[in-house]
């Protein structure tokens, strides 16, 4: 079954507590490669049958008003995957 | 600044509320082409010069322990990205 995923992330100039909670934490376990976090969105729309132009259509649509916030958040990536894992 | 995406997403044994909640509300906007919503998490972790092989190593450790509950969630990509825009 195909799926669309949409990416949702902050927009950079929004400040991300989750991401600055994670970026505090990953030290204290040891691991001090990192600069800085942001925690994003990942959804997987499924899709009976096949992705039309309107069905993609219509999750750029989904993605610009439900699954974002359009004030706080950009959409990274609407894009069909076809395999069954990502 | 290169960045590691890490996605998370709900195990498909278990059942994901906040998925159910955007299928049931795509209909109600018109948008009647999908069969199911999963909804995940997705991180990026800045990296401060080069990615080695040791941060590498560290951002699937932070994916195994602080980004996911290997009870609930599976981890499925840990990707280094070079390019601004994802």
């Amino acid at each position: 079954m195909p799926r669309i995923v949409v990416d949702v992330m902050p927009k950079p100039e929004i400040l991300d507590p989750q991401g600055k909670a994670i970026a505090g934490a990953l030290p204290r376990i040891g691991l001090t490669g990192f600069a800085s976090v942001r925690q994003g969105k990942r959804f997987e729309l499924s899709v009976d049958g096949e992705v039309t132009e309107q069905i993609l259509e219509q999750a750029h649509q989904a993605a610009a008003t439900l699954l974002s916030n359009p004030v706080i958040e950009d959409v990274t990536r609407v894009e069909v995957i076809e395999e069954d894992a990502s």
